[in-house]
């Protein structure tokens, strides 16, 4: 078994490359949490939506948020009717969405998404961090935003001095996956909001402690791959860079891969993990991704 | 002013012919809200809803449900995941009722009524008969039965021996505008499951009495033109004809619309109220629409 921690896109890029050298029902996905919230009467849980289309070969891949070719009936006509809705749902995506809904007020989020998964004909084991709302604060030069706040009102240009996240339980069971697996994978995602919510939940470290980890840094040179994460990683006093990243991770990372491009912070590297892996991981195409998922497999020792 | 008593099939066909021969301005309908409820997150006021589709001319008139060459994208998706919604809600009318639940919660029932009803560029006032969800006990010889569950899941089959609503209030502004109409028209629904709903309300029978009322039967001979009425009329001990119907409304009746067929039932009828009114009430096109409605307009003194 291998566990793969996960936020919403750059581990699901990963993920497309290591069901295809992985059995997926040897896959076990903890999936970030973090500002799942209500939207439309439906539960939106953004990250694990991705992993689960992922998953299912379903995913819109160019946006990696909603499902490829999705129409968008009910959301162009709520605009119509002057009840804009904030998230761009689709028809079939929705669908999703009201059923996890659904199942989520019967048996809670966990197996809401391990029904669903089955529905999509997915035979890895997906989990979200925790069956409770969380959310994070971002304390900025302009005051106290909420994450969405932060990055779609304020398009991400606020100076960051500091980021809380709410504090939540484990979901049952993720501990022992981390425990009981070969090895975790910590994928290529935001450190701060999508890698640190799960490293906080209680237990998590101490599992990892005694895991093979390894880690991909989503960090090539000096700047994050996608989103906000440098900004990110400046409040918290993290160096932007593979560097930044394996130190986050230090107390319980075996191996850190990072891009060819970064091959001059091996040496720097070395000094904080056992084992520095380097290859390309930019993953615009298939072969990258199979190749990078090809890779982290046959290190783990 | 006119005012409309509705339910959510018969009446909706006579608004087709009404908004034809008056000003659609001139026009405030109260619609029946017995079993709104809860569906798939939204919350589903069917009659309502017909009634907004029925004015902004998207009404599917096949079914008196929904919307005319809606899409079932969600739908038919929650059904392959094994989550089949109990009412097929297309995706157009999935936003309506998305939006009105959510200017529900902000605003209550009635007030969203009325910014739907604007944005679906309809003049006339659509009022709920009520802001509280209400429901409806069925008693039959195999027990008491949900509404839903009599005609679904029994198929309207068992005898009913007795039927309950359960008390609500009216809602603000119906009893006034019964009071300032200079009539009010109780249109060819269910007396029982649409109208008599509408009827218990407290102020409404009193209310009524204050103006001239016009009902149109909406049976014919012994039997109803759709649905369960003639059953539930029994239950009640009326007579089920348009003679029964009179004797329903017969405290603030004024004048009973029926049908060519049942001619023979003037004399019976004019000793129960002031005037009846012969003509063809069966609505299965738009010239037989707008001559009722003209019919009916111009028996008003």
């Amino acid at each position: 078994m291998i566990t793969v921690l996960s936020g919403g896109t750059g581990t699901p890029k990963l993920l497309q490359g290591l069901k295809e050298v992985v059995n997926p029902a040897d896959l076990t996905i903890i999936v970030n949490t973090l500002e799942n919230d209500f939207f439309s009467g439906v539960y939106v849980s953004a990250d694990i939506d991705t992993v689960l289309y992922t998953m299912s070969d379903m995913i819109n891949d160019e946006l990696w948020y909603g499902v490829k070719n999705d129409t968008f009936i009910t959301h162009d006509r709520l605009e119509e009717l002057g009840c804009a809705e904030l998230l761009r749902i689709g028809d079939i995506d929705r669908a999703t969405k009201i059923q996890k809904t659904q199942l989520m007020e019967k048996y809670g989020l966990a197996k809401a998404c391990e029904i669903q998964a089955e529905k999509m004909g997915i035979q890895s084991k997906i989990i979200p961090m925790s069956e409770e709302n969380s959310d994070i604060k971002i304390m900025t030069d302009i005051g106290e935003l909420e994450f969405h706040d932060f990055l779609i009102k304020h398009r991400g240009e606020p100076d960051v001095l500091d980021i809380k996240f709410s504090k939540v339980k484990p979901s049952k069971g993720i501990i022992d996956a981390i425990k009981n697996s070969e090895a975790v994978i910590i994928g290529p995602s935001n450190p701060i909001t999508s890698i640190l919510p799960i490293l906080s939940l209680d237990g998590v470290k101490e599992a990892l402690n005694e895991t093979y980890v390894v880690a991909v840094s989503p960090i090539i040179g000096s700047g994050a791959v996608s989103g906000p994460a440098s900004k990110f990683m400046k409040a918290l006093n993290i160096e932007v860079s593979s560097v930044g990243v394996a130190k986050l991770y230090e107390n319980f990372l075996d191996n850190i891969v990072i891009d060819d491009k970064d091959f001059d912070k091996k040496s720097q590297l070395n000094q904080i993990v056992n084992k520095v892996t380097i290859t390309n991981t930019i993953m615009n195409n298939s072969c990258v991704k199979k190749n990078l998922a090809q890779i982290i497999i046959d290190s783990i020792p």
